[in-house]
């Protein structure tokens, strides 16, 4: 008997996986994951099996993570965490997603992600083509955050040339591309983000008109300077005080696209409210929240028009790439003490 | 020399006048308020002079009060206080207003009002068709809060039959306005109020389908029983609280109108904001702020609307009146009080 032949590429696989062992109060710690392994198991009929190499870090998972209805239900305690990623396929009984095709898709804070014929629908299981991009910039400015970034500009911001945009979190994956595409569309682009260091970046690489940075204090100052003629579009990824103070600089029928907001996720009391809020009824403005879900018909459209601008050279996609799954809890307070620059990216296996 | 041929009705015309003496912290006094008598000066070529009949009392008196930007200058220390008004010409050189035509426009705290020629249109002065309405529903339904309601509404608001509206100030001006026409767009309407008189006065004069107490407390309560299906539109004209715990009923895709926040207008302390803002990004929703005077082009229209339902008997303008300019000072409080039922109207001289 030749055993040869029936041996899986699974079998001996071991796949360690992190899972929410508590909900954090403030900020994450290691002590609310758990670190777990099992085996992977075959891939059921129309099903297919998935070796993880990227995983996207979000300022979202922070609400994942919590109780309570949001856009999406919460992580279950015990639930490996959930997480959007680029993988492998590794096994496969589906005829549209052979072995060693690339694929993007919440794939979880694990080794291998296996899926069922009704998952891959409902945890958005699609091919990529690499060709388009390398593969970490499917999780930057051709995946999820470009997603957000191109919708939440174009749909609820409708930028107009020469119009001023101001976009906090100007480093992260969101803000750069928000950036850079309001400059392809002829606006002046001023970033928020932390550091002197991350703020030449964003000028220097990634072509912003300026960069405030707020732990330098001075936003007020800073917008004062650089937003001379007001702010026509603000996107805030970010909320509290920054979002109250570019309040104070809007212009009329300014729009604000409310995507995140970092700084209030791992509060312990309540959000702070934008107390400068008025500032939209003297402006005639409007403050409007977006998800990117809603425009999943049309993200084909909006990759191709940013791989057109990536391969074009007029456009980058800058990610932080931090290698290890076991650096897991302490890569994703990254997010919130402000230290990645670019998009971040946990690397699961090397490529 | 036939005297009485010269003798102007101006003549011997004491114009008794209302001027801000100081800026008040918190609620107005008295004391913030000065009373001076001067004589009636005769009309300058191209100019008229109005007697006040009646002056519309609104929230945004507040606002003028203080100093500081907004979307229209504060009035001046030692100036007659800014109000809207409806009055007859008694004195004109010009040829567009003849003596005994009616008025709307900025007529000032007083009993006469003075306009050059260059005043007219800056300040307003329009005839009004006595024929389309009774005088003071041209400071309420035909009136500002008539068109701050229309166009928030229609324009910012964008009601669909079924919809879910609320209002808040829902007795008010601007608050009838809207409820009315929200049931003659097919919406459900709920009022929020302050007593349960008052929330009677709204459902059973104004036929909303149901007003809420906040004097009563539970307007989150209130909110779930009375818009089972959630909040599609909300006309905010009080902010703090009321606001905050409408955000946490909102529907997807909600459209909140920022037309003012009487609950903060005296406020000493810097404004409360909206806490649950967050509530935007989740559903998807829209806060925005409205000035009327930027839909002045399309006043005639919205006028001939709401003039056809008042004659046709499908919409009531309730005007609270109150009798003597003297009562000034303490008529403008019924407004943070929230006594008056219905447009508050100062009557200036009788008619």
């Amino acid at each position: 008997m030749n055993t040869t032949a029936n041996t899986s590429p699974l079998s001996g696989l071991a796949n360690r996986q992190v899972r929410l062992a508590s909900r954090p109060v403030g900020m994450p710690t290691r002590d609310n994951w758990q670190f777990t392994t099992e085996p992977v198991a075959e891939p059921d009929d129309g099903g297919l099996v998935v070796q993880t190499l990227y995983l996207s870090l979000d300022p979202a998972m922070r609400g994942w993570m919590n109780e309570g209805k949001s856009y999406i239900p919460p992580v279950g305690l015990g639930e490996v965490m959930r997480a959007g990623g680029i993988g492998r396929v590794i096994a496969s009984r589906h005829p549209d997603f052979p072995v060693d095709a690339y694929v993007t898709g919440t794939l979880g804070v694990q080794e291998y992600a296996r899926f069922g014929r009704d998952e891959i629908k409902r945890l958005g299981v699609a091919r990529i083509d690499p060709r388009l991009g390398g593969l970490t910039q499917w999780l930057n400015v051709l995946g999820m955050p470009g997603m957000t970034g191109y919708f939440g500009l174009m749909d609820i911001g409708q930028p107009k040339p020469g119009e001023t945009v101001v976009v906090s979190g100007a480093a992260g994956a969101v803000g750069q591309t928000v950036g850079q595409l309001a400059k392809l569309k002829g606006c002046r682009v001023v970033g928020i983000a932390g550091g002197k260091a991350k703020c030449d970046w964003v000028v220097h690489e990634l072509g912003f008109d300026a960069c405030i940075d707020y732990k330098g204090g001075a936003v007020k100052d800073g917008l004062k300077q650089h937003c001379a003629q007001g702010v026509d579009i603000y996107f805030d990824n970010v909320g509290g005080e920054i979002l109250d103070t570019v309040l104070t600089r809007i212009n009329r029928k300014a729009r604000i696209i409310i995507c995140g907001a970092i700084s209030q996720y791992n509060n312990t009391e309540t959000v702070q409210g934008p107390k400068n809020y008025l500032s939209l009824l003297v402006n005639r403005a409007r403050m409007e929240g977006m998800v990117v879900f809603d425009y999943a018909d049309r993200y084909p459209q909006a990759i191709a028009e940013l791989a057109g601008y990536l391969q074009a050279g007029r456009m980058k996609s800058k990610e932080d790439v931090v290698f290890g799954l076991d650096t897991f809890p302490e890569t994703l307070l990254k997010l919130f003490t402000g230290e990645n620059f670019g998009k971040l990216v946990l690397q699961v296996a090397k490529t």
